[in-house]
């Protein structure tokens, strides 16, 4: 599509983001989640005409990272950047934000010329969205009451039940994949996990893929041994999604099922639900040996499943053996990255360049997340922006 | 006061700072530091019109924090980027920096495409203000001897004596609150002492707050448990400021005294000098298990003072039962963030909202220190910002 | 030389550097060393004159520093930013990065809005230039391949074999001072070992220097004690860049001898290539003993050579006993920063402003690099910015 088209459909959509915080898909209609799409087209269009789609000529974008990120974060950076914001980090050290009077007193303090502040916090179930919460209630609390002079607005940057930037990245992959966003529906995408020799990995990127791709009549079905569940309720939400935009949901025990005549396959580690619950308790009283304890044990549930291995083989059962692999990053790669892992080298290195690509996405998103949130009219900023043609790189 | 009454204020002070380091408010006139308080209302005059103050179309702002910092880190932040500068910190690592001659290297290593540095050097009794007259010197040096293209400016984050950019924040608070600086002539301000289960905090804060309360005709009183003493020059400082200004300044021993019929009541803990001085010595022998032990003799010394709490009965005392509550922030609040504290709970929630406020004026304040000491003539670049109009904000 | 002069001289060279990464110089030709010196003395004749060099409106530099640095990294820093783009920096944290496999998804994942790519990689021999062509590599594919919408440029902030942001700034200043680089053909330049109180310094900077200087015409010697030999390869680099170049390349065991006429003198301490070879063994094996037990026996060995300090005495060999002294600073400075080092303090304190200029042409260096690596045309970039005549700062 090209630039007109993009802002001509965004106009049709007569949706708004202004002023919302984007921290579940799931809370978004359907046409909110279609204008970050677009948005995120379209300001990729700009840059790729080196136009130039500085819109702030002051102000920070605040990123809190409350576990390690080196993608999300070269994202987030990228996106602030592109749109004229300027990065400031706030680096927890010692957690001096322990509970909900000071979590209501920085949100403040760090925002008074602050635009967006975007979190990660998926370290403890329970936790994260709802510490996200609490920022947006301090937010508003301050602004309301003329702290503020403006209220800044939040991006999840993964929590502990969605990774929005992720999934919403995935889905403007797979639209520019398959050709549009009407082209996915009926198309079957496995979910599954898979191998990998380390535990504790998030359930964010599942939920956010089965939660996301379950609005657009695609064929969801999610696959992992017995045990690893995900957060019942972010279930719940896929399956009710499914049945309201015409698409399936099925949840298995079988990776061949799932992959069977799959259009995509979306193979990837995770920790169970119960699992990432006991770790999280741990964690919060510091209980090395207990931590320990239940990384052996959680190891050794692992290695049973060492055949959730996306192979050659599993690939041939795939629609017409052909499925589009996917994979938010890094992946644990058999013979490359590890031992025995999520995927087989000569699968991974077939999509290595569409993986990829599929992140390439990820800065437009959050920039169409962060541009969406702070402007009344994002499609009429599109439109100037456009008109004024200021050459990114000045020559 | 309008845009247009500020700069027509700031017209008729016939004061400069321009090229003059901001390290502590007595060494300022009168007239400069209203310079500052005006310059700082119209920033935030401008960006609450959403009308850029980007004066900087490239350059750093380099901060070096010696101590933990959030607040004053965010600031320093968003006042730099607020004019268009680029944040650099100057992360020391292991103390690379040890001794005169390599402060004065280092000044200068760091300075080539450098506007601003600001510095908190607070941990160190005798040594944070010295350490910015030191790197003030190199910087002198470098210019001098045409290294340095520009003499940046420094701008005192927190040093051992004062801690500028709070009290400022403060007195532009106070002025908005009281309505005019001539307001709060003869208004009493309680800098009183309060319990904190901790120890160490820096005596910078209660200092800045009498050396420049007590510029304004204020009636300051000073109280503090016996021990818990100033740095006696600073006091020194306050009852000539308050000799020269007509108000008033006291120091005594009941924070009852200091309450009575109080305008304004400040509670904050602190160390007393002679603590500090041995903490110091200490902290630079790095001897640990002395530095146990002092901390355990003080905060036992602290525990005879819990009654030095801000409660409800202590501020009925005051003026009308309604002095207004301050606090430089994170404050101890008994039963929120510790179990006894600086100020009780209901009376730190009902003044939290004016607390915020105060420290809204942070960021601005130190934005009005870098633009008055770059600018040549700020009062025309307020005006050129004002004619030139430009959106901070693209729509 | 004044602004169209060096216009009028990069316009006859007819050189380019467009899309050529910058990691040895003697991967350059002649006309493309000149063409940088040009562009950075431009650009600080830009600076100078208050006038905006910012050409990107938007855009990220990456920096990567796998070692310490300050100098480096704020030189880097003020480069970006003269240039209008945002520094992101890579912390790896526990090397993430540790095969080729990750080198080559990190070095896309970084790279979807960034223009250019910094790198130190200096501790171990035979790694940091290798691992900036594996990246090189990475970015070369990802463009290729349309994941990259544009090929970042990396520039080598040192590598275990060349040190060209250093080495040109040395020789940016030696232009100035000797007036033209016309004038340094037929001039001596002392590359001499020095002794020093550590242990383990890269071999880049002077391996940097007999490899730059050699291709001006100049007469080079290399002198150090025996067993403190550099990288054999970039010897042969040296000799064959003197041949070629008219200049001569020496090597011998004699700080005398290298002083004796020497018009320039650089005594720098470095640990020899092949205890570098086994600190890197021993640092790749995590062997904390063996990396003690190497530091006793080299710091043992150093011993042995303390009159190899750069004194008032040997000064006085040098050409009219006034040679220029140079360093990459910090120096270890007898009696200052150390007991016994590199240099007498009274022969460094004379030339201190020198050394300290000769830093200050590294920020304008890096940023000549970044330039002539993203312009197609840079003579046109340099002129427009001219005739743009933005000030830098508003007034």
């Amino acid at each position: 599509m090209n630039y007109s088209q993009l802002l001509s459909e965004i106009g049709q959509l007569n949706a708004s983001l202004h002023q919302k915080d984007f921290l579940l898909t799931w809370d978004k209609t359907e046409n909110e989640l279609r204008l970050v799409l677009l948005a995120a087209e379209a300001l990729k269009c700009l840059h790729g005409q080196n136009i130039s789609a500085q819109c702030f000529e002051t102000g920070l974008a605040v990123s809190q990272f409350r576990d390690n990120s080196t993608r999300t974060r070269f994202s987030f950076a990228s996106a602030s950047n592109l749109l004229g914001l300027a990065v400031q980090d706030l680096d927890e050290g010692k957690s001096q934000i322990a509970h909900g009077e000071t979590v209501r007193e920085t949100s403040n303090m760090i925002s008074f010329l602050t635009e967006i502040i975007g979190i990660r916090d998926d370290m403890f179930l329970g936790a994260g969205h709802t510490y996200m919460l609490e920022v947006a209630a301090a937010l508003d609390d301050g602004f309301k009451n003329g702290v503020l002079p403006q209220r800044p607005g939040i991006v999840n940057l993964q929590c502990d039940v969605d990774h929005p930037t992720q999934s919403m990245a995935d889905l403007c992959w797979l639209k520019e994949h398959f050709g549009s966003l009407e082209a996915l529906r009926g198309k079957k995408i496995a979910m599954t996990w898979a191998y990998s020799p380390s535990y504790g990995k998030p359930l964010s990127v599942p939920q956010g893929i089965i939660g996301l791709m379950t609005r657009f009549g695609m064929n969801v079905a999610l696959a992992h041994p017995e045990g690893y569940d995900l957060i019942p309720d972010v279930v719940q939400v896929a399956k009710k999604n499914a049945a309201a935009s015409g698409g399936q949901f099925t949840e298995g025990t079988s990776m061949d099922e799932a992959f069977k005549d799959a259009d995509i396959v979306y193979p990837k580690s995770w920790a169970s639900y119960q699992v990432m619950g006991r770790r999280t308790e741990l964690l919060r009283k510091n209980d090395k040996d207990g931590l320990k304890a239940l990384e052996k044990e959680c190891l050794g549930q692992n290695a049973h499943f060492k055949d959730w291995e996306c192979t050659e083989a599993k690939m041939k059962l795939t629609q017409g053996g052909k499925a589009l692999y996917m994979h938010c990053l890094p992946a644990d790669i058999t013979g490359v990255s590890c031992k025995e892992g999520e995927v087989q080298d000569s699968v991974f290195e077939r999509y290595r360049i569409e993986t990829y690509k599929e992140a390439g996405y990820k800065p437009f998103v959050i920039a169409a997340m962060m541009l969406t949130n702070r402007m009344q009219n994002p499609l009429a900023v599109l439109e100037n922006l456009m008109k004024r043609k200021q050459p990114r790189i000045f020559s």
